[in-house]
């Protein structure tokens, strides 16, 4: 744990079956006016909306609604939040869905009390927040990006396509966030294994930095080796409530900034996605599976013994098997087989990108690293290795 | 993670060799009036007393003291604590030393104003805290406990020859623990050790329950590696100082409840060696390491895939070695063989207990248990096992 760290996470988590029995005992610490944030109707399929109202009429609340969420939340869309908020002087914002309502609704949390134009000052240049934050509560129905436990928001200016993202302070954490496994049951197969990857990017952009022992390396791995001996048993049976709860807890315990500690940390593979969201609207996971393995391959020997570890701890290949260089790809290539058995596409073509996007994606992609700093040209040639 | 859970762990850590540049920032949210709390000096050797009592006048504090917090703190000094909060009227408890300090100051926090008895109703009854909590920071130099970043606090009543122990919810948690590994460099080399194995037992008595498969398990192996592995180079070197960071941040992991959601948890090793420790005032870590072996060794068969499990994955015993009993007992083998590495004691009468001790220790521990719920003769079978 070579450097120093700060760690505050004070969101109050309810796991389980049972977990949205605690929603009363939350709403009662806040004032009455509501504004609930959800997607596009799934949480009504399930019978979640109607349950949820329910007891936001038990709690007294008055309850305004911003739906129709999108899985890449616009800004367009955060800053209807945001007059909502304003107009309706809402004390919580409820978001009920997954990932993306949860983002949307800490972007409008974060942005409905700021002067001045947020976009400008939070997203672009990353000012620090200086304005009263409109409380978030949560109910998960998917898992993967863990914004669940975090200060992160991530939103898509559609105008400028730029999706933008980071890490705000623990201020804007859900003060409490309700997991009920059972809730991802319904989610599409593609979400899913969506989610899943996700949750395994996350993990390894914190993992592949450093050449120092440290205990959340050791955290991280316990972590990736759940993630995928789960996967491999709701890839066969989407309702094994174990499986799912150990993905659902899985996410959140790779973006919970516990698995970060005293870790350098990469992110460049989701700041390339990130522009590739921008430019193809395509599934956050997906993006990240065709991206991930041509990314490492490329940057593989400036990390080498790290890609062995990965190799022999996180995939069981034989450390005696061959060269270093040949264990740490032989993990790459067992990472290639999880991304295809877990059906995500392999190729940049099937997330519609054309092969004109792809220099702009490099030069509008934030630049940065973790075993190596990259530039444009390193971007583009990863690139063009995805197509 | 199949058993519903709520997380929610409020202490803010600062975490390296600067933690302590974080104190003001932590003192300014709290009153004038602080109680510092100590053990025997050795805070005053590393010259630690006075760089926080600068830190201190500085912030224009008016500073009450309690020292000479014994190893394991005693009902008597925390009551004298309370008396202290009470007149002075306290409005922060700075506890600067080990998980003895830490505990003795969160029992004060608990009881300065407390109706009626503390010892009877929070540590014998363990009745809901119904009173307000005076606030406890922490600067911590040794790494075991993990009482920096819980709600526990373990104290004996030496008239009732009892040490009491429970988890009180998060409110009675440190609001800011400052851990700085360098501290710990001074601590004798028994304590460092007794520190470690206190940490392995808090892994395992949390993980050595349940056929589950849980995403917390794979967490539990992760530390336990990373604790094996970093006890190991700090043997051979104290001043380590990714060793020591590493203990330090596997002691707190051990017990911050991220390490125990969704486990049923067992803890009869340590209802014993509450007793054992009530007898002989032996180290805590040390009484561990004596009943930890014998204590498997006589339940191991009612969990035989755990066993199994903790032989493979974290002594890395060849899961084709042997029969499941056999692999099993191999991987109790190699923890009893880290115990001698660490240079503790391995019977009972080095800690000085008699022969005539044993049936009152099994009478008075309290009965509970994991894979199989123990009587008193169970508990007097493994104490002879031990002696």
């Amino acid at each position: 744990m070579n450097l120093d760290f700060t760690f505050y996470n004070p969101t109050r988590v309810h796991f389980g079956r049972n977990a949205l029995e605690h929603l009363p005992e939350e709403l009662a610490q806040y004032g009455s006016r509501v504004l609930l944030v959800y997607g596009k109707g799934a949480i009504k399929r399930i019978g979640l909306y109607d349950k949820v109202i329910e007891i936001l009429k038990e709690g007294g609340k008055t309850v305004v609604e911003l739906s129709g969420v999108k899985s890449n939340p616009t800004y367009t869309q955060m800053m209807e939040g945001v007059r909502l908020v304003r107009e309706n002087k809402i004390d919580l914002i409820l978001a009920v869905g997954g990932g993306s309502v949860v983002d949307c609704a800490k972007g409008i949390s974060l942005s409905a009390h700021c002067k001045g134009d947020p976009w400008q000052r939070y997203w672009i240049n990353f000012e620090e927040v200086d304005n009263e934050i409109v409380p978030v509560g949560c109910v998960l129905t998917m898992a993967g990006t863990g914004s669940e436990m975090n200060g992160g928001s991530v939103i898509t200016n559609e105008e400028q396509q730029i999706k933008g993202g980071r890490t705000y302070p623990s201020n804007i954490n859900p003060k409490f966030s309700i997991l009920n496994p059972e809730y991802t049951f319904s989610v599409p197969k593609e979400q899913m294994v969506s989610g899943i990857f996700d949750t395994m990017s996350h993990l390894m952009e914190q993992y592949f930095t450093g050449e120092d022992d440290n205990t959340t390396d050791y955290l991280i791995e316990g972590v990736m080796e759940s993630l995928i001996h789960s996967a491999r048993i709701a890839l066969q049976d989407p309702q094994d409530y174990e499986a799912r709860s150990n993905l659902m807890w899985c996410a959140t315990l790779a973006l919970n900034t516990i698995t970060r500690l005293s870790k350098a940390q990469d992110w460049e593979v989701h700041m390339i996605e990130h522009q590739l969201g921008a430019y193809t609207d395509c599934p956050h996971g997906a993006g990240l599976a065709v991206l991930s393995v041509p990314y490492y391959r490329y940057i593989y020997k400036d990390g080498l013994k790290k890609f062995v570890r990965f190799a022999t701890k996180v995939w069981g290949i034989d450390a005696h098997s061959g060269s270093e260089e040949q264990i740490a790809l032989a993990g790459l290539d067992a990472l290639g087989d999880f991304i295809r058995e877990l059906g995500l596409p392999t190729t940049l073509r099937e997330l519609g990108t054309t092969e004109e996007m792809l220099p702009r994606i490099a030069n509008s992609a934030v630049k940065g690293g973790g075993y190596r700093q990259l530039d444009e040209t390193d971007i583009l040639q990863i690139l063009k290795a995805c197509f």
